[in-house]
């Protein structure tokens, strides 16, 4: 295509690193040198999560940064090193296996304008500016070139758990009582949970109303291999992220297979529409006709440097273009700085009445270095603003919460319609805490069918394998209240397949694993529901690499789905 | 505006030199040390033309490379040192002088999100990747914060001129002989149109017919302040660049205009529609059609490293996504190594057959190293496939030609309608060869009213003031046929506006004077005339800017037009 030329580069004698060059001569000579150290955002962020320690056969020295939210080593998928990959899974004309080197090229190519020109960008982490001022420092957001395949049952029954989780997540967020009760063993080992506890708690002192409600949720799925069912990975009420990238992938792959769809046999109709932004947006803009200050905004809190800036800014484009509704940045720090508190409770900002504080920060304790930010969160909370998420909403989706959810007879205090329920428990795997000595023996037995995952958010914390059985062993030995900060969930196994992935310019092809996030939308006022939905969706696969000093780097990378 | 700071930085004292870094923090703190000797691409390019050398009192060492195809140093609009920059000229709603700084730093973050979103990006030229692989390396193309005012007439009379040169350049296109004997002279002293006219005489010998042919012109004009006159600066019939960026500045301005509009007091429905990539694509898409061949390419001739490369693929994208029709891009090395003619005369390039050639590349002497590069032009040629431009088309472009159709009764020779010919005339500043001695004499009397322009293209060689003396005596003692290779052009003293422009996510505000480019598209049959039009506009604004060492930093952005 062009000035570009080919040259192909052999990295590895290992069948499972296909390293492809072929398009971007200058670039990257070896994978164990391609930034083994970063991610895509090169930040700890919810949507940006742990992977499991170095701890597979793709020893990982990695695993700190990914976009993922989760996922396990890929030993855990049960892939072995003699087996041939490419008989491993998946569907084969969405695998790199059998596609003409050529078509490849001109795929990627393609795939790479297309980003440049549509806006699916992020700040290059190689340029330190880029996620402080927009504009410069842009690269194409890492994206695999082909949709994964994925089974339309499954997604369907994803859509279907979207506003059953909302609602839930309301439900839970009024009944203080069981948030407080549920995290008060977390809330000793865990300062962060602590202090989002005693917001909680002034509130619940206050007795403050939160009448009008407003959720934008992300539940992410994986889908267990061995079982061939759709397992809850964790729920996210706060800052999901990537309702304005994850749209734009969708685009692009349908683009690339409108172009080469008939060549690969493949249909360009099977993939989902993906309204994500748009729902999103409008979501926001109900909550913001609610408020009715037509002088209002919509306050976004953000990260004082931000490489995912474009996923935000897409929504908030989509939210001025089609409702007319403005917004503004500022970082916790500024708004501790900057917003005052009218006696009506409205929350000012640079003069500026909000509407609806969106947070796309505040989730991990990186974002409260000092008091700072902490008395901007309480300000938040206490003002007349609409909060995306609300306190309680934040603490409905902490992994405690997850598996107190878990529990026998929980989902009924909260649930009334039982196919409800029953949707619910079906895609609940495993959880437990760390309280209930028979599921710890059996943990310290066979702890490669387990996770020990901390309650401390923004991770890079998750425990696998023999290193389960060894914490476990030595909280039992110390007996201080150290496990009230761990829960332990069932091991998903997700299906392996071989996909080319797309970061930096460079071409990859490997072996990697995927993971379905459900967008969902609820908005109520105190008589009525407004918006319950599901609102479209993000799938991330990601990969792991060896080389020939058996490190590996892994990345993971945004995807769509292809309906089969 | 969120994580990025106000802090304000002064420069200098020179109170025509504004810089507003308030938005920008740790980028550049200087602008005497912001890459001054580069230019938005970098390279030399017909629409990154030369601006005079260093001899007005903006003292410049940059003139080398800007998106300017044509203009003045600064001194030349007759700025004086003492004026008072505000009073200069321009409307003052889009000067920078009466807006308040927080609404600039808000519409400048605003337009840097606006064009990272929307594909308004180039090639980042401190990436040296940028200009070959794509989606790596971005940055927002550079552009000012607001449209340019312009007379409405004067847009209107540029608009009318479209389809006037359109059919001129096609009449002197068939007119071999006109061509080679315009040109003879220039021949024996310029040896790259010397290798052009060598190919158009291979191309009269062998009796070729041209019976489809395609242009894709733009002719630039400046406006001349004192006899408030559009005159021509040059016609492109090769190669004419910014269809696809200058359609989204235009959305950009028209975007910001619609937020900030009202506050500002101006409205956005004064800028103009531009349509330039769709009609161009529209054309194109024609010629393909009449090239009758549904398997058949457009063959995009690219240079090797190309960061202006977005503005290509918008076109090619809508080529593609409208038209159904694809390309395929090449460069002049390229195509000499793979494409073939078949004995019906179409052209293959990697089986492809080419319905149409289209020339982002070979207007400039770099452009052919080697023999290689010249056999691809020639090949080209000779090919059955539809030359965008045709060689004949390309020399009707030249600056001799422009200087030729300006002598009395010469464009009679191709124009019939009289209305036409006066438009024609009209817009022609001063143009002479230096065969002329009674303008010669003047020239030297007067050089400050006068340019020296080369024949040669992608410039950099215009000569000014002094120089033009020093020059023109030279030429007289020495008696060669040197005196071919140049023209001499009346100097057009443009308006100069205060303005903000943003490079590199950096905003400066500084005087500066602006150019626009109006695209033609033409295309006939053997039979019939299909399309002849106007097709959408490029407005471009260059500043210069003095810093402590007296050294000018002078740089072109896009821009669109104000309709007054």
């Amino acid at each position: 295509m062009g000035a570009v030329h080919s040259s192909s580069l052999a990295l590895s004698t290992d069948p499972r690193f296909v390293p492809v060059t072929s398009t971007l001569p200058p670039c990257v000579s070896k994978v164990s040198k391609s930034k083994s150290n970063s991610s895509l955002f090169g930040r700890t962020r919810r949507e940006d999560k742990i992977l499991g320690p170095p701890v597979s056969i793709f020893t990982s020295t990695v695993a700190q940064n990914s976009i993922f939210s989760e996922s396990l080593p890929l030993k855990c998928a049960r892939f072995e090193m003699g087996t041939k990959n490419d008989e491993v899974a998946g569907k084969p004309t969405l695998g790199f296996v059998e596609i003409d080197q050529d078509l490849v090229d001109k795929m990627v190519y393609d795939a790479l304008v297309w980003s440049s020109l549509h806006g699916l960008v992020v700040g290059d982490r190689n340029v330190k500016i880029s996620g402080k001022v927009p504009g410069v420092g842009l690269v194409h957001a890492p994206f695999a070139l082909l949709p994964i395949s994925f089974p339309e049952s499954h997604f369907r029954e994803a859509c279907e758990l979207a506003p059953i989780f909302n609602e839930l997540v309301d439900r839970v967020s009024l009944d203080g009582k069981f948030l407080q009760y549920s995290l008060s063993r977390t809330k000793k080992v865990d300062a962060f949970t602590s202090r989002l506890l005693d917001i909680h708690s002034k509130m619940m002192e206050s007795n403050k109303k939160y009448e009008i409600r407003l959720g934008l949720h992300r539940s992410d799925y994986m889908l267990d291999e061995q079982t061939k069912s759709l397992l809850q990975i964790e729920l996210n009420t706060i800052s999901s992220s990537f309702p304005g990238l994850s749209c734009l992938v969708s685009e692009l792959h349908r683009s690339l297979l409108n172009h080469y769809g008939e060549t690969l046999g493949l249909d360009p109709r099977r993939i989902p529409a993906n309204a994500a932004v748009s729902r999103y947006a409008e979501a926001l803009a109900k909550a913001w006709i609610e408020f009715n200050n037509p002088k209002a905004a919509v306050l976004v809190v953000v990260q004082m440097e931000e490489r995912n800036m474009y996923d935000q800014h897409w929504l908030c484009s989509v939210l001025r273009e089609r409702h007319n509704v403005r917004s503004i940045r500022k970082t916790l720090a500024e708004i501790d700085a900057e917003a005052k508190l009218q006696p009506d409770g409205t929350l000012l900002v640079g003069g500026v009445p909000v509407a609806v504080i969106y947070f796309r920060a505040g989730y991990t304790p990186n974002d409260y270095p000092s008091e700072s930010e902490w008395r901007a969160r309480l300000l938040m909370e206490e003002s007349a603003a609409i909060k995306c998420p609300s306190i309680s909403y934040h603490l409905a989706g902490t992994k405690k919460i997850q598996q107190e959810l878990a529990k026998p007879n929980v989902l009924e205090r909260f649930l009334d319609n039982k196919e409800d329920i029953a949707k619910v428990r079906k895609c609940f795997a495993g959880l437990w805490s760390l309280e209930d000595p028979d599921i710890i023996g059996k943990a310290i037995e066979s702890p490669e069918l387990f996770v020990m995952k901390p309650q401390r958010e923004g991770g890079g914390n998750n425990i696998y394998d023999g290193n389960v059985r060894e914490t476990l062993l030595r909280l039992q030995r110390e007996g201080t209240e150290e496990d009230a900060a761990y829960i332990l969930m069932q091991r998903i196994f997700p299906t392996i397949s071989p996909t080319t992935l797309i970061r930096d310019g460079i071409c990859y092809k490997d072996h990697a694993v995927s993971e379905l996030g459900v967008y969902g939308a609820y908005l109520r006022n105190k008589e009525n529901l407004i918006v319950n939905e599901q609102c479209g969706y993000l799938m991330r696969t990601k990969t792991s690499s060896s080389n020939e000093g058996g490190v590996a780097a892994g990345f993971a990378v945004l995807d769509s789905l292809y309906l089969t």
